[in-house]
C-alpha cells in the first residue's frame, strides 16, 4: 500500500505548484476529503454541494464540469477499491498582494491515496478524546467552510497526547464546536444534538449526511444548538464523525475529571445505517 | 522593471514547491515582507525578531543562520537598489493530516522583486480609506503573527472600491484593528494611539519601528488600547503604515458620513524620521 498519493494538478500528473499560487501564499482556497469505495466517491452529492457553496462564499469561480471530469479521470485511471480523494482548489496564481483579478483561473489539485477499510476497533470499542487548550476563533463569514486557513487545527492537533484519538475544540466564548478533524454529536433523550456552527467550525459532509440522511431514515430528531462541555456530561452517548473515519463512539473524555461514556444504541444504529448506505 | 520576482527555495533558484508542503495544504507557516534599500534590508533586526517569535509560537524549528545565509545569497547575487524581499517559511512537507513530526525540516522561500521608490503622492497628499464589512476573528494564540492564514485579508481587500487605497477592519466586537495590509495610528493630544492587537491583527514591523524607534526619537508618547470607529472621529491625524508603504496619512474615510482628516504635523515628523533612518 503506497503512502505517497497519486497527484493530479489541473488534470495532469504532477506534484509541484508555483509558489505564486495563492493557496500557498495566503491559504486562499479550500479542500474536500472524500472516501472512495469501489472507485466511487461516497456522498459525492453532498461533497459537490459543499464545494460549490464554498467556492461561492470565497468568490472563487470554479468550473463544475471541469472538476468532475478531472475527478473521473484520476479515479478511472487508478481504479482503487478503498481510497481517499482529497480535492484542493485554490484561487490561482498572482503576484504579491491580497488583491486578485476577477478572471483568475483556479488551480485544481487532486490527491488519491489507497487506504484501509474503516477502523473497526474504533468503530466497535470507541475512542478517547482530550480537550484542546487552543480556542477556535469566530467568524460568520468563514464559519462552516473547509478553507485552507487551518493553523488552529494544526496547533490543536499538536497538543494532543498519545492516549487521545481526537481533541475537542471550544471557541473563545466556551462553546463546544468540534474535534480537530471531526464533527461532534451528543445523544440525549433519543435526540441527536450537534453544535451550532454558524460562527465557528467546519460543516462536515458526514455531519450533513447524518443529519439529512441517516437520522432521517431512522426517525431520530436532530437539533443544532450552542453547547458547552457541561452538555457532554449530561449526554447518554457521544460520537465523532467525518467522511474518512465514519462514526466513532467516544468512550472516554480526558479532563481534570475523566468522564466515561456508554457505547450506546443510537450511535450503533447510525453506524449500521452508514454501512448500509455505503454497500447499497 | 521586472514584475515577476526572483525566487529561491531553500537557497536554490526555483519557482515550484511540492503540493504536500503544509503552507499549501493548511496555510501552515508565516511570512515577512521587507523593504530593501541599496541591497540592505531596512529594519532587519525587527523583522528577524518577529520571524523568531512567530516560529516559536507556531512551533516551527527554523535555523536562523541558514535563513540569514540564504537571504545574503539572494541579495548579493542580484544587488538591487530598491526592492521588496518576501520571506516565507512553512512547516515543511508531510502526508495528509494536521499532525506533524517534531523533526520536520521547514521550507524557506525568498521572493525578491525590484520596486519603485516610496509612493510620494500618497506620502504627501494622503490616502482615502474605506471600512470593510468582513470582520476579523479574534484568537489570542494567533493574534499579532503574520501567519499564512490570510483569507480574511483577501476577502476584505476584494471589498474595496477603487476610490480607497486601503480598507479598515473591525473585529467581531466592533474594535477597530488595522487595515487590510497596514497598521493604523491615530494622533490625539500629540500622542500616538494604536489599536491593541492582543486578540486580532498583525503586529507590523513598521508599527513596531514607529513605537520603539521613531516616536521615541521624537519624544512622542504611544498608547496601545482598544479603539472603535468613534475614536477616529475624534483624532487630529490618522495614518497607516507598513514596511513597504512606510507612512501614509489618511485624508478621507468613506462611510455613510465621509470624514475628512488634516494632514498633520505629527505624521510629517514621523515620515521625516523614517526617511532619516533609511538614509542614515
Amino acid at each position: 500500500m503506497t503512502q505517497y498519493p497519486i497527484i493530479h494538478i489541473n488534470g495532469q500528473v504532477s506534484q509541484h505548484i508555483s509558489v505564486l499560487d495563492r493557496g500557498f501564499a495566503y491559504g486562499d482556497g479550500f479542500f474536500e476529503t472524500c472516501r472512495v469505495y469501489n472507485n466511487k466517491i461516497h456522498l459525492w452529492d453532498l461533497h459537490l454541494k459543499r464545494i460549490l457553496n464554498t467556492a461561492k462564499q470565497l468568490l472563487i469561480p470554479i468550473e463544475k464540469d471541469l472538476l468532475e471530469n478531472q475527478i473521473q479521470h484520476i479515479l478511472q485511471k487508478n481504479n482503487l477499491e478503498h481510497a481517499v480523494l482529497k480535492i484542493q482548489i485554490t484561487r490561482g496564481e498572482t503576484s504579491r498582494g491580497y488583491s486578485f483579478p476577477e478572471n483568475l483561473l483556479p488551480n485544481y489539485i487532486l490527491f488519491l491515496s489507497e487506504t484501509s477499510h474503516l477502523d473497526i476497533p474504533s468503530w466497535l470499542g470507541g475512542v478517547t478524546v482530550g480537550i484542546c487548550n487552543i480556542r477556535l476563533s469566530s467568524n460568520p463569514t468563514l464559519a462552516g467552510l473547509k478553507h485552507l486557513n487551518r493553523l488552529e487545527n494544526v496547533l490543536a492537533r499538536a497538543e494532543l497526547k498519545s492516549e487521545s484519538s481526537e481533541g475537542l475544540l471550544l471557541d473563545q466564548q466556551n462553546n463546544l464546536i468540534e474535534g480537530t478533524m471531526s464533527n461532534l454529536f451528543l445523544v440525549k433523550d433519543n435526540t441527536l444534538v450537534t453544535p451550532d456552527l454558524t460562527a465557528a467550525g467546519v460543516c462536515g459532509v458526514m455531519r450533513e449526511a447524518i443529519m439529512t440522511i441517516y437520522a432521517v431514515q431512522l426517525n431520530i430528531p436532530v437539533i443544532q444548538k450552542k453547547l458547552t462541555l457541561d452538555d457532554m456530561g449530561e449526554a447518554e452517548e457521544i460520537f465523532l464523525c467525518n467522511s474518512l473515519i465514519g462514526i466513532w463512539p467516544v468512550k472516554k473524555c480526558v479532563r481534570e475529571k475523566t468522564s466515561v461514556f456508554a457505547l450506546g444504541e443510537v450511535t450503533r444504529k447510525l453506524q449500521v445505517e452508514l454501512i448500509r448506505h455505503v454497500t447499497s
